[in-house]
């Protein structure tokens, strides 16, 4: 479901824009094999409880809304044994005028959307942090030698191709010294995102490649390296390839100037980057589809 | 990647237009750390392989097309632990002409997509058949009663109800004796799929519907009763909401006449049936995306 | 907006699943330089309005519907001059069973999705009658030679090519004998329809191709012939490539076997066929998008 | 077909992605009605063509390319009479690093697409700049009422709502003194379309809202008073309805503070702002989809 919120509480108006979904488990056997409702909490109600949550607690960062969703479902409904909360968030800046940045007008910003997945149940809480479709691109600095040739290769290896993708990264937190059965806390989700998020986009600008495995290890090990309270952290990546266009038949030569950029991704690079000593992941990844 | 093949070999042609995705696990882990790529099998080499082989030996099945490229590609290059070839499989008839269907034109048909999914490693092979996109409606003989009103319940409960939905499933074979880590095989993938398919339908119009999750049990429970070679089925299906416009406003009644279809599922119901003797699934689900 | 009615009148019900859009024009003027609305018949209205006019009327055939709906909206309200009604019709047809197709349990059908435009103003009403996504192939008898050789021309000729395209139709009815001012009339609009499509898929089947645009007249022509009551249709085809895969490094032929389905359509054709004699279209294509 | 050109002339590269699309006007009837080719320029022809003169050329503004391209094909190639290029441009930034933003390293930014549709034939030139899916959004200084009330309206007034939409807006140069038959040159496209983009959040932004309409004329009547080059704007705007949750079940108020953002735009707000004195459109609109 798509839930905005306007915190009207100050001059300046602020909004979350969310799209939520929620995921129950729990003693189901009846509505399956009987129809017997008794235990099913309606997606009506679940959309109900969103709204209302929002009304009394307001939407801070998506995580911790994720984490207030999450902890009402199992508290408040026995039958129900856990709950997974998966959030897109959509970003909005203020729209500039001559008098400075509009208190209540917003321009829709940014290419990629911000992603959070909390899951709960009785053993306890887990937070992961995300983002998709952060797309970029390398016009020099990248190479692809020494693949095995089978009967079947025909690809010249290259010491100088584009290299693009879409970044989907989504990283787990663990808590330094949280109660048991409590969720992992970032000091601050919102400075957390945007560190990780330059941390990738640098790793990936500075670092020479020579596949774009090689890329995805280099950017996930300084996420390790710069945040103790990341255990691990996922990509799953396109090989946008961009290929230079032939234009030897028309008597010109063509160094990587002119790209025909294929529709169809023909690989897709999924890794795990994960401490030597990362805590067991637990249910955190349950929910997280189409990852290793 | 999209194949289509062209079997020209009779006066009439058969066409089988396939997407293929192939994902290989392996020692990668030079690759990652060190940007070594002897153990990387490109895409492009992957891509040409599933063509040659596509002209070496035709395209039969859907799911024998995946074990053939899942034991080539397991079976040829030593670093390759593990194979996993998810195909898509979109219908073709022939045009109907005044001298009865033609030979080589053909007309998109059928609304659902066709899937399978053949996974393979040194210790087995799984086949896991399915459709996606299979749209249904009953407009009488769903009820839904019973559940439980917390303090955020308003929905009302109802005798009549509409019920619509997107049926994906996807069936997990078994062999009834087959040769150890051999694939199992139904006798005719073609047949077992047209079967499955008209016994999930026949049971969502028939079964009087209490709940959505009723209905799918009672279609996954028909599919192991009739076919001993499934050992387990399993369904992810929105409830595509279709409500009854309030026209009190201007003085007329609706019953389930003019209906609003919302866009958005508020709810997903996704569910495995399985046998009591069901064998272990091994790797057969591994690389299924967004499933239970 | 999407609309389902459901006809219970009888024991076996009867579903017709639409999208529909309405478009007025008419003395906007204040509402756009003043901010006046008094002349604005709100979307909200509009919506209402074709929910209560299903009702009270039932909905008949798409073109019988945008009728309806053109004519009530520059009847009733007099700064309104002139609608368009965009309509999509999505087909459903009943699930078989062991005791015959059911009376109340449906599965989409179709790969195409037929359309109307129905256009009135107070000089006239126009409808336009189609169909989109009508996905065709051929897979011999096609050939494409003679064009003409630049600078920048590389494709080879052939007489032996794959031909796909989708088909985008629409078509215009005239009146034989209408009253000044009342629209045409299909002696059946679903009839007609029917016959359209049978007709342009013969044609397709049984032309020889030598290029798409020949076979897009070829499909015009033969509906111009056989429905008097069509004065004009237009069609709109991508030109979806299947190129042969180069295996000859693998050392095998490929005489358009093996096909590889580009994604991006690099041509599209777009044309009308209209007889000689066709009374003017007047304002048939003012809402139609995207067509010659 | 998808172009994207790199600039490596000096040590920062610079990176231009492109759409682009050609259509070609001419004597076509030959290769309609006998399939004979002689006439017809190929596709393939005019993708290459668009490659090379991508090499030969460069790729500046996508104004400047557009008009490149639809000069070459209607001076080359005698039965072509007219050609219509559309340009989507997707918009890059510089990673930024330690040591600065990178030379060769780019992540895409920006929501909206730039466009440009380019059209010429014997009689003339003329350009269309634009952009499409920028979305924004006023949480406050939005109303509309005085609505007109037939027998199906429901809907309550306002005088505190939230307006969103996705401007999509195209806009008509005028030459202030160019010679007959060239296109209208910007004094620099890119600062143009800046400002106009600019103009256009600012007048949304500062614009108390009575109705869609009034802030869409707004919005155009600033373009033409501060751009003397710009004869006509357009604009499509979908009108995003974002409505209060209805939260007094549960006992709680909801002053516009949670909202339910339907996915569905009911309506669409198309208009034109020319002025008084705009000199004929003459074929610039031809090729733009969708618009009034």
């Amino acid at each position: 479901m798509r839930l905005v919120h306007v915190d009207r509480s100050a001059d300046d108006h602020r909004i979350k824009d969310l799209n939520v979904s929620t995921r129950l488990r729990g003693d189901m056997e009846a509505v399956h094999t009987r129809g017997d409702n008794a235990n099913c909490l309606t997606t009506d109600t679940q959309k109900n409880t969103v709204y209302a949550l929002a009304r009394e607690h307001g939407v801070a960062a998506a995580e911790d809304f994720g984490l207030l969703l999450a902890r009402h479902f199992t508290g408040e409904h026995a039958p129900v044994h856990g709950a997974a909360v998966e959030l897109q968030e959509f970003a909005w800046r203020r729209i500039p005028t001559a008098e400075g940045p509009h208190g209540h007008a917003f321009v829709r910003s940014g290419a990629e959307t911000r992603t959070a997945v909390v899951t709960a149940d009785r053993g306890g809480e887990w937070v992961v942090s995300g983002f998709e479709g952060l797309t970029v691109l390398k016009s020099a600095d990248s190479e692809f030698r020494g693949f095995p040739r089978t009967r079947f290769t025909t690809l010249a290896e290259t010491d100088d191709r584009i290299l693009a993708t879409d970044v989907t990264a989504r990283w787990r937190y663990v808590a330094e010294s949280s109660a048991p059965g409590r969720a992992p806390q970032a000091a601050d989700w919102d400075a957390a995102y945007e560190q990780v998020k330059a941390l990738v986009l640098e790793a990936f600008a500075t670092t020479r490649s020579l596949a774009l495995q090689q890329s995805l290890y280099a950017m996930g090990e300084v996420v390790l390296r710069e945040r103790a309270d990341i255990a691990e952290i996922r990509f799953s990546m396109p090989n946008n390839h961009h290929f230079a266009v032939d234009l030897a038949p028309f008597g010109m030569d063509n160094p990587n100037v002119v790209l025909h950029a294929a529709d169809r991704p023909y690989g897709r690079i999924e890794a795990a980057v994960e401490r030597d000593d990362a805590p067991d992941a637990g249910r955190a990844w349950d929910s997280v589809p189409g990852f290793v």
